[in-house]
């Protein structure tokens, strides 16, 4: 039993491109049209074979659609639904993959008024984007968050929620303000952070680019990898999840100055404890399929 | 020809252990002596045959050594030299491994007046520790940090750049205060704050550890790693380096709230451009053969 036979994946990027490559790979009886704002991402598409279709507008893309997924940075979600909202079937169900989702929500819902929607948040990635970086297993054994409120059919979530498990994935489902609080600590701050100190290594005067690069192994090049993601994706996470990401920075701002005091006094005891009790979180991360269990991300040692 | 003949290695750890391996594995002639304060990883020394002697005392250890190197956490440098010092024969060279410079070069200089001193730093590490951690091609590729000053004589630093050299590693020589600046930026501080955002996360009232786990995918985990390493080794660099440490915390102190203000006043374009400026720092580590090119470190996707 498919959940969807007619599936519509808006925007073509890392995550558009691997739902489509694992549709196919996982629900080969289903119809995958694809939809790109960018003519060249649909050239590329078109070239790859990337969907059964792609269509020229987002109209054409949905027109007997029974399931559309907005693949677009969350700043542009609203023009993204906006543009097939004339076109859209009735009966579909809308869904995304938004990595914020109290403002997609009420973006989408004044887009959209009436239309079915279940918000949603595949959290998984790469630092890579565009059609080509997608790959069908992106989504196996991760979790995908489901964030429908009140107004939100119950037969539509589960229908939603069934489409990611055939992706592989898990499924929870929570408020869209529990979601933004969760992320915020789980993606959004470690992705500021590592922003900031990419920046704080290239702007020093008496450490050269060239040193930074070199020495890099020492723990530098950890935050790089999640420094390369895509800039206006998470340029408007940022800006979409304000609130939240905040109040997390606060806390993480706290404790700190709470380490920087430590160090500054010789408090060797705080230091060490907490260095003991961040151990145990990689083990359970590890534990559950989160990360890979060998050192250094089994990166290549020979 | 060898750099040295007899080789000794004080402390047992990832670092030590690889150190023992490399040499084994690339200068089969040379004898690798070890010894390690804790009986224990002494037994599991001899158990797996990690050198060619493991002596039970450091004293043991040293007595016809050319080289003696301490892979010692930082703060037990001055005791494990203090321990070897009535046994170091006049012409050994004694070098370290230890992720701070200045302090490490005055402990040893005291515990071990008159001895040719060559302080080192490779630049290369895992999450893991203990004997059975290391690896002999741990080095390859890595680059290891001399910090001689004006009382070490060229020819031993020469000899000591030979034998990193043999183990795979780029060398390069600066200034024991210039090491602890670069290393400040591009190993402590990013260390710091993986500590810090995983005891943040843990600590959240709002957020389950179980939430934390599930979604560290979303770029936490990455975090987890370089937050699971040897927590006497960091308390003792961070109390070692703290000046530099203090210093460049101050200036990513000073980056993050710049970041935190363009969130709060909606400044997207400030944002946009740190992301992308960012992404230029991983090409240039992946380019000069730092990290791994493969998206997500080539996590195993299937």
């Amino acid at each position: 039993m498919l959940p969807f036979a007619r599936v519509t994946v808006i925007g073509l990027g890392l995550i558009g491109s691997s739902i489509a490559r694992g549709v196919r790979a996982t629900m080969p009886t289903a119809r995958v049209t694809g939809f790109d704002a960018d003519p060249e991402v649909r050239a590329v598409a078109r070239r790859i074979d990337l969907c059964d279709d792609v269509a020229d507008t987002a109209g054409a893309a949905v027109i007997d659609a029974d399931l559309v997924i907005l693949c677009v940075p969350v700043g542009a979600m609203a023009a993204a639904a906006r543009d097939l909202a004339a076109d859209l079937p009735a009966d579909a169900i809308v869904t995304d993959v938004g990595g914020s989702k109290a403002s997609v929500l009420a973006a989408l819902r004044e887009a959209l008024p009436g239309a079915t929607i279940v918000p949603g948040h595949p959290v998984a990635g790469t630092e890579n984007c565009g059609p080509e970086s997608g790959f069908a297993s992106l989504f196996r054994g991760r979790w995908c968050i489901l964030t429908p409120d009140g107004e939100t059919p119950e037969t539509a979530t589960a229908r939603v929620q069934a489409f990611w498990e055939a992706l592989g994935a898990n499924v929870e489902c929570m408020t869209p303000q529990h979601h933004d609080l969760v992320l915020a600590v789980t993606s959004h701050v470690p992705h500021l952070i590592a922003y900031t100190i990419v920046g704080t290594a290239s702007d020093l005067e008496q450490v050269t680019q060239s040193e930074v690069i070199k020495y890099s192994a020492g723990g530098f090049r950890d935050f790089t990898r999640i420094a390369a993601s895509d800039p206006t994706m998470w340029r408007d996470v940022f800006l979409n999840n304000r609130e939240a990401v905040l109040e997390i920075l606060q806390r993480f701002s706290e404790d700190l100055t709470a380490l920087q005091r430590a160090i500054r006094w010789g408090k060797g005891d705080e230091l060490f404890d907490l260095f003991t009790r961040t151990r145990a979180v990689r083990r359970s991360i590890i534990d559950q399929g989160q990360d890979d269990a060998r050192p250094d991300f089994g990166r290549a040692h020979e």
